[in-house]
Order: structure tokens, then sequence, then C-alpha cells
């Protein structure tokens, strides 16, 4: 038996969580199973589609996810370890603004479209003349079924998984989920080929992928009331040596607004001093950008911290 | 004129940020200026202190600033470059959990202290047995005069900077500061000779420190409107490669719920599964847990991931 035999097709997609669908697989725990898996707009997007095309985005076909496979076994109390061995993108991806959607979002009302070159053999991807984008490959998209009863949007991330768009979840990562149902199931899907910390315009490298799992019951992991995950160290990428980073403070009492402050900050700083537009500040920002809170005790005010790594810019 | 001339000394303390308090030094644009300046408790904790004398911490003392220097020529919308020359702890540093005060102060009411031994000669101090901590110091505050008139605290971090406990602002790095005030009127102290993204237990390796910093007027930088910075590449530690690293995500609709879901994750892995007790992995995770905003887009739900370096495990 080839480990072929163990693969969920484009097909087998869903685009609710519940623990009432029937598992497309059963698997022993320990399987290595491969996904094909379309990218987050589930095929709306080609590499023709306009800026004016994204207004029409269904929204409701959005962040489908592969599975469930059901992990005999798995019970609640259990984690599930998701071991990421392989991940393929297509050779294609892309990064919207889709109105109403994203950190900025009322500052951003326009839709924007950007289709990237994914080619195999090039570890990043160009963004603009002189900015390259380091390609890390992750998937959005990776949970196990809802303790509760009933239907729940792939959109959001559950304390179950989901859209959690981690982006450290790389080849050699292990994520870790708790179950909630017999067998766990898990289904995976929204490939991304690139995403700083935050995803602030709404959307990453967004690309279909190939990804080859392996799932394995760990038993008596109560302490796993949500994702956790192991994050292996980056292999380096030739390049991209670590030339440091720039970063804007965003400092506020209310801790979404010190947030909404930061990344306006680094915008600020995209625009005034390496000749971006304000849209195209945006969206590097969701792709290369990673926020970190600074501190979150210095009462009343919060200080979160918007980080671009300076490696991006070529020839300096 | 020698380097010691541009000094400011332990005495040359402020507890407000005011745009009204008389510059104890002035100095041209591009001086070198040194800085004496106690722990963030002024003085209050010694070795000797106790977890029960950390209830006796008269707050009003705390997290005194050295200065204000006036520096040539500084102007509003002008920013003040600080370039982080040269930073040297004390022989020992403290860490306390203090009743009131951290992300989780509702659920840690027990007063703790420990003492670190900070020698001069290793690069890292011991937590406990089989846990070291890379020492990265920095100066938890560094600010300009505010603009507004009157006096304000110098614990809560403002647009002007203070107390932005920012961890990457270590030797090599540079801060920019929006001046609101002419002659800029800045001002630095609390040592850290480490800290996670967060600093989450409300206390760092608190240390008193000498600094060496050089203070650069750049003229029109308007778009710093808040504290912004370049952080230089991390130095390498022998001993300290990068293992990858292990984290817990908080996913809750209010952002700050998702970051102290996720502190409560790292902190049930540390207790589960690294023999600390939970006041030990509270104190752990504000010295080397860094918050990252692993996704902010999703609503309604955030993911925050509280990440811990596995580098900090010896002999693993």
């Amino acid at each position: 038996m080839g480990s072929h035999s163990l693969h969920i097709n484009r097909r087998q997609s869903h685009l609710k969580w519940s623990n009432a669908i029937t598992p497309v697989l059963k698997v022993d725990s320990g399987a290595v199973v491969t996904f094909d898996a379309l990218d987050a707009s589930n095929g709306q997007v080609s590499t023709s589609t306009s800026a004016e095309d994204v207004s029409n985005f269904d929204i409701n076909l959005a962040d489908p996810v592969y599975g469930p496979v059901y992990v005999n076994g798995a019970e609640p109390g259990d984690a599930l370890e998701v071991e990421i061995l392989d991940l393929k993108t297509a050779d294609w991806g892309w990064t919207a603004v889709m109105p109403g959607f994203g950190l900025l979002a009322d500052e951003f009302r326009e839709p924007q479209i950007k289709i990237w070159d994914l080619p195999a053999d090039k570890p990043y991807a160009v963004f603009k003349e002189g900015i390259r984008i380091p390609l890390r490959p992750f998937l959005g998209e990776m949970g196990v079924a809802p303790e509760a009863d009933g239907e729940f949007s792939t959109i959001p991330p559950l304390i179950t998984g989901g859209n959690i768009d981690c982006r450290h979840l790389t080849v050699g990562s292990k994520l870790f989920l708790p179950v909630k149902t017999p067998g766990a199931l898990f289904s995976c899907g929204d490939g991304h080929a690139a995403q700083g910390d935050g995803e602030v315009c709404g959307t990453a490298i967004e690309t279909s992928m190939h990804a080859t799992l392996r799932l394995t019951v760990r038993k008596n992991h109560d302490w796993v009331a949500s994702p956790h995950y192991f994050a292996a160290p980056l292999a380096p990428i030739a390049g991209f040596e670590d030339r440091g980073s720039y970063a804007a403070l965003g400092i506020n009492s209310d801790l979404l607004e010190a947030t909404r402050d930061a990344l306006r900050g680094i915008i600020n700083y995209l625009t005034a001093t390496r000749g971006l537009t304000r849209t195209e500040a945006y969206m590097l920002a969701s792709i290369a950008v990673d926020l970190k809170l600074a501190e979150v005790v210095d009462m009343p005010n919060f200080g979160v911290a918007a980080t671009l790594p300076l490696n991006i810019f070529q020839g300096e």
C-alpha cells in the first residue's frame, strides 16, 4: 500500500466545521495523508482576475477545507499531532484587498488584487522591482471538529483550530489540536506561500496546495486546550540573510487600536521612504510584516510593533 | 573633551514626563552621552529582597528616567535618533510578580521575586537547573518630552516613547522618537537584561544599567508619529542556536482575552511538561515568551501565539 492510497482530493471539501460530517477517510494513528487543496477563494480567483472582479467574490464559497479524516483511536482529552511533512504550492498565487475585510477595512475601501508568480525553481516571489519575498509555505487552515453540535463557518479560527493562519507551521513543524469528538475529524486547506504575523490586509499569498501530513494521536494531552505547535527552526534561504528589521510601535489604551496604529506607522514608513502607494504598503505588510506585542502590562497603554524584515529590499 | 564629559548620573532622574522639566545637559546633534541608571524599582529592590517585601514596594518611586538631555536643533516635526552603542547591566537583577500588576494579575495575586545572578563573563542567566536565558540587554524606557503640557507618569508608554519595554532595542539598534518640543528632552532608564515580547508578568530581568547612546536629530521626519526603530540582527550566542519554539495559540473574539488565553496555554504547557509551578511558568514567560499576533483579520476571532524558544532548555 503506497502513501498515495491515503489521499484527499479537491472534491472532498466542506465549508463548515461540524462534528456531524461523515469522514471521507479513516486512518490509523501515524498515517501519512496527502491533500490536494484549492486556494481560499475556492477557485474563484484566476491569473486573469481583476480588481473589479474582487468585488464579485462570493464569500460564501471561501475557505473550503478538505476532509474530514477520521483518525482511529482519537478521543476527547487527546491531542491530534499534525506533522507537516511536505507542502507544494501552485506556480502562481494572489493577494487581495477585499472591501469590508482586513485590519484597516475602514481605510481601504477599494478592491485590489496582485497576481504573484511562484516559479518552482525560485525560493522567493517578486512584489515589485527591488522587493522580494522569501517563500515559506503553510496551510492557513488545519483543524478538527468542534465539540459543540451545529455548523460553524470555516472563516474564523476556533479553539479546535481551523483558520489559524499561523505562518510558523512550515515544513518540519508540528501542530497539536485538542480532540473533541471520536476520530478527531481533521481537515485542512487555505494554502499560503508567504504571510506576516497578522495577515493584516486579510489575505496572504493565497495559492492552491499539495500537502503531505502525518496524523498521530497523542493520548491524554488535556493541557492542549487550544492549538499548540512546535515550530521548527527556519531553513536559511540564500539571499535572505538577516539584515535586521524596521518597526513602528502603536501605543494605545485599546489593544486593537494599538495594533491598527502600528500598522498605520509601518504603512507611513513604506510610503514616505520606499516609494509605495498606500495600498501597496498595506498588501506588502500582509505578506511581510510581523505584529509583535512588545508590552501588554504598562497600563493603561499597550505597545504593538509592526515589524518589517529589511532583507526583502534587494541591493541595499 | 572626552566622551565621559557627557554623562547623566544616578541623581539626575525624574518620575514624570513633562515638557517643563529643565534639561540637565545640552548637547549637539550626534553627541554620545552616557547614562548611569538605577533599576525600575529605583533602588528599592536588593539581593536580599523577599517576596513579602515586594508587597511594600512603593509604586510612586518606580520607573525613574534619567535626563532630560536637550539636543540642539531638534524641533517638532523632526525625529530624535537614539543609537544604542553600549549597554552594561549590574551583576544581578530581579523579576517579581507584584499584586495588581501583570497580564494575569487576577490569577496571580501572591507576590513573588526571583534574584538573578548576571555574571559579566557569562552570556546567559540561570532560571533554574536546566533552564538558561540568553542575555539581550536593553533599556525599557527611552523617550522625549510629550507635546501636551502637564506631568505624565513614566509607567505607561506614550507616543513620544517612555516605557515601551521593547526588547529589540539591543546594542546596534536605533530608536526614532517624534520630537514634540524644542531640544526633544530625551531621558531613559529601566534596564532589562532579558525579556520576552509582552513582559507578561509585569517585570523583565530588572537591573541597573550603564548605557552609552548617540543622539542625532533627523530633520523633517514627520512620518515618525510614534516610536519607530531599526532592530539590528541579533549576534549569535554560543549554546543558544535556534532549536525551534513551542507555542500556544489563544483564540478569542476579544484581542486582549486571546492574548491572555495564549499565555494561559503556554503556562499550562510549562507546568504539565516541564515541571514548573504556575508562578515559575508565569515569570519564565515574562522573560522568554514572545507574544505574536498570528492573525487579526478572520473575524470574529483573533489568534495570538505565546511562543517559547526551546533553546532555553539545556541538554535536549
